[in-house]
């Protein structure tokens, strides 16, 4: 019997565990590095193989997923010392699943595919709970070779890959927009309910209301639900949205475009960050709302 | 066999049409009024009494739908010379469907209630071809008498009521929020979509992907398609939200709540209507976005 192909997930946190989760349960051998010691027992405990640099991960390795936080961490572990670069065989898919600006994910392909590596600009969407069961969506694209290859890889992670093009950049491109309008939409939430908290309208019956009505949004449903509950344990950061907007205004400026929804939205995030709720729930926004207002939501009671 | 009971409706405008037709539909007799003189004579034709005034309408009337554009015509066909207060009998349930600042609302209904009248706060959502079907959803607050004496009407209107409580008021300021979210969602969709386009992703790629993703939202994947198709034929006008956000924000200062989405949401509304825009749909707040960012979107070729 062929041994199972192996697998190199570089990253462990909420999205990059649930792919190694998934992987292993599709049978694949799986490879792991993260900076977190006890997230590598963990990977250890579940079957997998800890390894202490993206280096010694990616020895023959099929594919290597790259979930890092930012552009700056992936250009570390893929061509910094003791990256992935210094083992990978030439032909290895490289799944680049961090949300990066477009510009700094082309740069990145650019010099993979210069070293003769297959690339896949794959960054992800659905949450943590999505990663864990393998039912993320993939905004992806890259040269038909690099997904041949690594089909059964990304079928064991996701639900659905939308497939955007044969270049690297493109995938990069749609999830920008996506986090554009996300952030925009978790900004508008926590305004709309802010208000209907200050001028005394029952927040419960409000989103009953205005889910189902041309105000909803996915975000609404979603994030409205933690508002109410005043419960911002988080399933994604304040933290996330600093970083993911501030690729939105950068590469637009960058562009030449104007997106003033965008920096609002942006400039709540930062200073709920600056709050010091940059690692709760990215509904937290929603804090930052209510004090300018002078009125409490649920769950902040002696915050204000 | 009982004569049809009597309805007005004041105001015959998209959703006033809407509802009078509806009306007529189920068997009552409509009566009407408007400052359009082809309207009225559609009216003629279509079965229903065309007034030249609101207290000609409202004689004798079981309720009287008031779907006229903002407060102060809402006060003018109400308590007004030729208002409907001059003839409506006491008991008549006054259905206040016009987006009115909450504020407006209650003065309104005080003086109606005052007057010895039965007041339903009962603005309504879900746009033309709704209403036309008598489909549309209402956000309804009002005592349980109004309610009982106008269920059969509103019943040939609505395919949904959100009953809000006994008080006139509520079901404004739901309403408002509903505005304040789809305003500010038709503002990002169209400064998505102006990103994209200045990036260069083809827009109907995007919108496949973004429509069932998590940045999504009612008004994403309603306008969205408006922009993609260059289609700005009025469903509803850039002006409603001109007044609609105008609103939001007088409430919010008004209460001493901060909206800074809504605020600039409605500075580019203003900013398309001051173009000459006012009349078109109101997802043309796009091209504003696009001339500033220099990139041209559908429909929009040689108007840059």
């Amino acid at each position: 019997m062929q041994e199972a192909e192996k697998i190199a997930v570089i990253g462990l946190g909420s999205m990059g565990w649930g792919a190694a989760v998934s992987l292993l349960r599709a049978s694949f051998r799986v490879t792991g590095c993260d900076v977190r010691p006890d997230v590598l027992q963990r990977l250890e405990d579940a079957g997998g193989t800890p390894c202490r640099t993206a280096s010694e991960a990616a020895k023959d390795a099929a594919a290597v997923f790259i979930y890092v936080v930012n552009s700056a961490q992936a250009e570390e572990v893929l061509l910094g010392q003791g990256g992935a670069l210094e083992t990978a065989d030439p032909g290895t898919v490289f799944m680049l699943c961090t949300t990066m600006a477009p510009s700094a994910t082309v740069s990145l392909a650019d010099r993979l595919e210069a070293a003769g590596m297959l690339v896949i600009d794959a960054p992800v969407s659905g949450g943590h709970l999505k990663a864990m069961s393998g039912e993320i969506t993939v905004m992806a694209s890259g040269s038909e070779a690099a997904f041949a290859k690594a089909q059964t890889a990304l079928d064991a992670v996701s639900a659905k890959v939308f497939r955007l093009g044969d270049k690297p950049g493109t995938g990069s491109q749609v999830k920008m927009i996506n986090q554009l309008l996300a952030g925009v939409h978790i900004a508008a939430t926590a305004e709309a309910m802010t208000l209907a908290a200050k001028t005394g309208i029952d927040l419960q019956t409000l989103y009953d209301v205005l889910r189902v009505s041309a105000g909803s949004s996915w975000m609404f449903e979603n994030r409205g639900e933690h508002i109410i509950a005043g419960d911002y344990a988080p399933r994604s950061a304040v933290d996330i949205f600093v970083k993911d907007l501030g690729i939105v205004t950068a590469e637009a400026a960058r562009n030449g475009a104007t997106t003033p929804l965008a920096s609002i939205a942006l400039d709540l995030f930062k200073e709920a960050s600056a709050a010091g709720l940059g690692r709760e729930d990215d509904a937290a926004v929603a804090k930052i709302l209510a004090k300018k207002s002078g009125v409490s939501l649920p769950g902040m009671e002696g915050q204000a």
